[in-house]
């Protein structure tokens, strides 16, 4: 296999409720930022990460649909779909062709239109990512098997209430330097915790919110970044996936994440660094007891000690190991499909010291973890500035 | 990359309108038939194609859910989405994981559940496939837009209504020979020129159905398919992939299938075989009309003489080269993600000389062409039993 690096990236211009612009033009409008900062002007092969097109926009057959309004048309194109991971697993997809040698120059874009649904339909969208003939038809959803999830995690591990905060306090200071950030400004502890209750122990503050949005990534041979790119080449060290039950009370722990466990554990020994190596990484932030069950997931800290990460500065801008720069999906934005690329679009400019105010000093290693549902499917990246 | 082959298929019992079980159960059926006749007891990775779990069963997420009743949690899982190519480009992505190295053995499952739903709701989810903010929002579906397909056709050719007729008697006769078959009965040309008009030309009788099925194949290098096998080994030759626009409008000519003749070109050239040497082929009739264009991109005819292949008797059982032989989409059903996969299967199981009364003799070499929507993208694949 070949070493494959990350030639360019780009975001839309700013994620949020973007009810002027369909599902085409949001991910066209992040990959031609892609060209732009690869300075490329073909591609061979295409991935788009996305959740539901059917449910959100009533459109499947993303691929022809994404290549024909970029102007790739001809070209494979493939979309590639596994819940709230969707992107990171299309990216996934990406470096296995490049490494394989199939294709030199790959795009992979992740996109989500969530707003031009009601609440309710959005909220019945997500649920499509729990297993709907057994937990969406006794009608929980997302918020419900987080908030199970959280509870567990206070009982056995005495995480408190206001630990919790300090994850959506802490990414929303970083999303608050993010000019895409759906929800650019900062929040006190006082404001999540007097933020309505969505579901016990989770309130408003606590959950990302819906957003449309799209990311894109161009991968290429490594040789080949160290010989056209004028940046700092971003290698891809590892790239893991792993599943597990989809049901959140088919688990015999709720408080333990299995794939991204298991996906980390493959993804360190892939690229031979440890999570002591990392500079900065983008996690799974969708409600703020994720962040907290990631860095356990991860060996970032011990297990059962998520809680205290936040609240200890550690996980902050400055911190041993800045978790969420981008401000997160809490902050950020979590137009589920495009989240996975998102991230990795995070870590590379970290990896090239263009992230601006929320830079990461001396960051040369980072890694994504993007996860589906309660952590059904989970991807992780590492990558180093060579 | 490594040389790869088919090491066992299966499909579930029977396609058609299977309301007593469930889109999971449907695919472990299939799954388990091709762990059985691979003779293996695990796997490594795993690809599921689906068109759209989210309009037929309000699932998405479907690799983690298929994994996990599967019994194979924690490995990694994909779905791969392409319309009604979501079974071949499904295959595609094995494909490639297993030549890169990354796996060994890769199950590669396609499965719809589209019975659950009422039959607007069935034709609104297909019509996904094709460009719903311009086709769709027209009131467009994909009967009428094979009607503009066969009606452009029947003018610049002079195809007549009697040859398209007369693919949907073939494949019924393929059909009747096929105990999976969702309509394994044979029709009269009567039948055909008789049935209820769709969209002129199109009658009920050149439609392929509404289907619940599934389909698997598991992959793995040539050199181990070689020592493992006690079965003839299917080689995977070539595998090629392209798209075009996604609207129908869009294109210069209607009766021209670009993506098929790009994707059929570039498996010709990975494979060394040109369309002469080919022992049999199971091609994309999701409407008689679309059976025709296609013998015309993968040139096993001339340009124009698609409808004369059925006529002449050339791609019948026993003529030159016996197309769909299981009974297509036509006669063994339609379940969309499924379909690629179910090509594949008969496939292997023609060059394994498995295919019992509708057994090509001598059949070698074989090729598999799955579309989505109008040829909005398109994956040939081409297989030699070595």
């Amino acid at each position: 296999m070949r070493d494959v690096a990350v030639l360019g990236v780009g975001l839309n211009k700013k994620w949020g409720e973007l009810w002027e612009m369909s599902l085409r033009d949001i991910f066209v409008e992040a990959a031609l930022n892609a060209f732009d900062d690869a300075a490329v002007d073909h591609i061979d092969s295409m991935y788009v990460g996305c959740m539901t097109g059917g449910m959100f926009a009533s459109q499947e057959h993303l691929g022809s649909l994404m290549a024909d309004y970029l102007g790739v048309k001809s070209i494979p194109v493939t979309r590639v779909e596994s819940a709230c991971a969707s992107g990171g697993v299309a990216f996934r997809q990406g470096f296995i062709e490049v490494a394989a040698g199939v294709s030199d120059l790959v795009l992979v874009g992740g996109v989500e239109k969530m707003t031009d649904v009601s609440g309710d339909e959005a909220t019945h969208a997500l649920a499509s990512a729990a297993d709907m003939e057994y937990e969406g038809y006794q009608g929980i959803t997302f918020p419900g098997l987080y908030a199970l999830m959280a509870r567990a995690h206070m009982h056995q591990f005495g995480t408190t209430r206001e630990q919790l905060a300090r994850v959506a306090v802490k990414n929303h200071k970083h999303g608050a330097m993010n000019p895409v950030a759906q929800f650019s400004f900062e929040v006190t502890l006082s404001d999540v915790l007097g933020s309505v209750l969505v579901a016990d122990p989770l309130r408003l503050l606590d959950c990302s919110p819906i957003t449309d949005g799209a990311a894109a990534a161009i991968l290429c041979p490594l040789d080949m970044a160290r010989k056209i790119s004028k940046k700092p080449v971003v290698k891809v060290l590892a790239s893991a996936q792993a599943s597990d039950t989809i049901a959140l009370h088919s688990r015999k722990d709720l408080t333990w994440l299995a794939s991204t466990a298991k996906a980390a554990a493959g993804a360190y020994k892939m690229a031979g660094k440890g999570p002591h190596d990392l500079h900065v990484a983008e996690l799974h932030d969708c409600f703020t007891i994720a962040e907290i069950m990631v860095l356990e997931a991860l060996a970032l800290v011990e297990r059962g000690k998520g809680g205290q990460a936040a609240e200890s500065g550690m996980t902050a801008l400055g911190g041993k190991i800045p978790v969420n720069t981008s401000g997160g999906l809490k902050a950020k934005g979590h137009p589920v499909g495009a989240t996975g690329v998102g991230q990795i679009v995070e870590i590379a400019l970290q990896l090239r010291g263009e992230a601006g105010p929320r830079q990461v000093k001396g960051a040369r290693v980072g890694l994504t973890q993007n996860m589906g549902g309660t952590g059904g499917s989970s991807v992780v990246h590492i990558f180093e500035a060579v």
